[in-house]
């Protein structure tokens, strides 16, 4: 009865393929997947992770800590614990988006394993399969993901420098439930956006809330980045001034580590009860001890202190992407200044596909994502998403070297051929059944 | 615009009642939880959670592991990491199932958030709305929660001292298959079940493969305490003698520490595609930090010794409960005797409701799981749970001693009265919005 499989082969017939259930059907392995398990070798500077670079962490603060953790509480650190989380630590949560405008009572608050799964529970209690969500154009990959895995149908509204354009979420809106469809809430990173760098400006804020207000549709406000911001002090949240119609996402995957997959959802405390319910559900409770681990971390180091050396490190590198797009760069090509997070966004020349060139940019040594992974509708063909938070600023200008060149044949080719052909016929490289790449190469 | 809230006040209108999913009609909390929260008191022994008792685990050997995991590998430990898991442990854990006689490959395993985790995971992938997921009468209440909340219909199939009884479950097929419906997979605890204390003997086991196999329907076995019998070698997993048709579910929580949230599911290769897709979904990966701790726990402690361990402690325990049972309980009781993991399942003499007696028995300081928590169709209403896990032996003693007196008292009301009435008009105690006690009250 032993199975004779042969491991990694991707063209083996799926048996199972009449049984999955129909949300499955938004559940598919990026085409681009395959690209990012030869991206992450060493040779190849990749401009495409989301990784949080956390060289500059006092690991021999947070081995005591931990040390410490299990010799003194270890048989409560390792047991389980409650569905929302570990009360000391939703108090501490409670201080970190103190730093944002939030006065948040820890009861409000629900521990996730990373703000990922707190995206996946606010979907799971609030949408029904063909319920809209409205996503800013373009929006976090991995939260598309989810809407799609819930079978929602994802809008898309405009943003510009200053964020979401309120007359485009009017218009969403007004299309919408002209259309006859339930729009469950509206997904926005308001700061230092994934993918688009930009932040929502403090003016437009008020107008976004009162729009959601009067559509009655609630806000997911997600910001893992908000405490990671180069020039000036925390945006306001959202969440600040309206504590009804404002579910907030936080994480301490970037302002701390990600390991432990720490996050939190805030929400009206009708909501967070659904939340609970809905994590004991899914984990029975998230990890007691990568919780008591952070909670250690946020009372025995000066976290902000620590905060605030990661922002002088992602300027840095901030100023080393801009600077070599700049000197490298084709004219034509368009991009903005991040004054905070992790990511530029930039438009390539009129004509130049940014998905049919992954495929040389990953054989001349560098690697992005290209702007149609943040689109549910096709867009975004002609931008990409670069990443400067995980390579040192070296390694980020010899990526844009590299990917200068790639351009620069691309638009040559062009010039000489017309449109742009795809050698492997649209399939970019061969389709291997290789997870071992980290999954953040997407987020 | 801050609003005003009364902390605690469950009266309050829920204003988002009517946006929510459907599923969270499936998402409700449990009549009783409201009672663990006074259970959970320490003058109240509790004989109703699941709780391992984690106190023998050797804190020195995990902090010097945890310890040298964040000063040797702490840039690794505190990053993201794959979605499927981490290569070593996957590899540890196919270890582990081989003293279970599974040969499994490393790239089969999907690394879960505890394996609650990993049942809504295999929820996700297979069950629309309206499939029917068999489960053992009685059968794992956070399984029960997991099926309600993606409106699945549950059919239970009978179990006897030697687990699912084959008839029952060839029965159950027949019938909902006859009533049209679709069956996506028999759910099953083959040892030392939670909550009914039995394993489903070695000679059953290929007939029940049988029948699924041939009714063509998956196999989910969850196998939390399979490592934890008493006085014999583990039995044979399912998995062991059908790879194809089974996905197994395991966990590190009763064998090590469930703090850590660490399971895993071993599925037919195409079905372990879809799981990594749904777990990065999910949480983009599961702890990185807590993977590499349980892997270096692993590699550097004697954890079968340790296994062994618990066991005896385990044992122990066993025999203080029926001990006491058989000293101390009313005739007309029943109840089975586990030869491993946490649980006694109980049946009141007839007339007595479990239920309505527990409000009773926690003012006597003493708290069990009522039988009606495991089913789904409200049968159980004469049987409790009883777990030995987590009290020592003097309390079980001093627990089952107060639930005997309870139990007379009532059988005493009722040769007086009649039926037994519920003085809070059905209610149990009045409801609380307290989270604070562990969500495994339930599990």
């Amino acid at each position: 009865m032993n199975r004779d499989v042969q491991h990694g082969s991707s063209t083996r017939l799926d048996q199972y393929v009449d049984r999955y259930a129909a949300r499955t059907r938004g559940m598919t392995a990026s085409e681009i997947r395959a690209l990012f398990s030869v991206a992450s070798r060493p040779e190849v500077v990749s401009l495409a992770g989301g990784m949080p670079n956390i060289s500059g962490l006092p690991l021999d603060v947070v081995g005591d800590a931990l040390g410490d953790l299990v010799q003194e509480q270890g048989t409560v650190a390792m047991q389980y614990g409650s569905g929302q989380g570990v009360p000391e630590l939703r108090e501490q949560i409670c201080s970190v988006m103190a730093l944002e405008g939030i006065e948040a009572h820890p009861d409000d608050v629900v521990v996730t394993v990373g703000s990922q799964q707190a995206v996946d529970l606010v979907t799971r209690i609030f949408c029904d399969p063909g319920d809209v969500v409205i996503c800013e154009a373009p929006s976090y990959v991995g939260a598309l993901g989810v809407f799609r895995a819930y079978e929602c149908d994802i809008v898309h509204a405009e943003m510009d420098a200053d964020g979401l354009v309120p007359e485009a979420l009017r218009q969403a809106i007004m299309a919408t439930k002209a259309a006859g469809k339930t729009i469950k809430f509206l997904y926005t990173i308001p700061n230092y956006h994934n993918p688009a760098g930009v932040s929502m400006s403090p003016e437009r804020r008020p107008e976004i809330l009162e729009i959601c207000r009067e559509a009655d549709i609630l806000v997911l406000e997600d910001n893992p980045y908000g405490l990671l911001g180069f020039d000036r002090e925390p945006y306001r949240a959202l969440r600040a001034d309206e504590s009804e119609g404002v579910i907030y996402l936080g994480s301490f995957s970037k302002t701390f580590a990600p390991g432990f997959r720490v996050g939190w959802a805030l929400a009206p405390h009708a909501v967070r009860e659904k939340l609970v319910l809905a994590q004991e559900s899914a984990t029975l409770c998230p990890p007691q001890f990568s919780q008591m681990a952070v909670s250690a971390y946020l009372s025995r180091h000066d976290w902000q202190g620590q905060i605030k050396q990661f922002r002088e490190m992602y300027r840095e590198r901030r100023d080393a992407m801009v600077e070599a797009l700049s000197d490298l760069m084709p004219a034509a090509c368009q991009w903005n200044v991040p004054d905070g997070g992790f990511y530029v966004w930039l438009t390539l020349p009129p004509g130049i596909d940014a998905k049919l060139m992954l495929p040389r940019a990953v054989t001349a040594r560098v690697a992005y994502v290209p702007g149609t992974a943040f689109f549910a509708d096709g867009f975004g063909s002609s931008s990409m998403r670069l990443s400067y938070c995980y390579p040192d600023p070296d390694r980020i200008r010899e990526g844009v070297r590299r990917l200068a060149g790639v351009l620069e044949a691309e638009m040559e080719l062009r010039e000489t051929f017309g449109a742009v052909t795809d050698p492997t016929g649209g399939r970019g490289l061969p389709a291997r059944s290789d997870y071992e790449s980290p999954s953040t190469d997407l987020t």
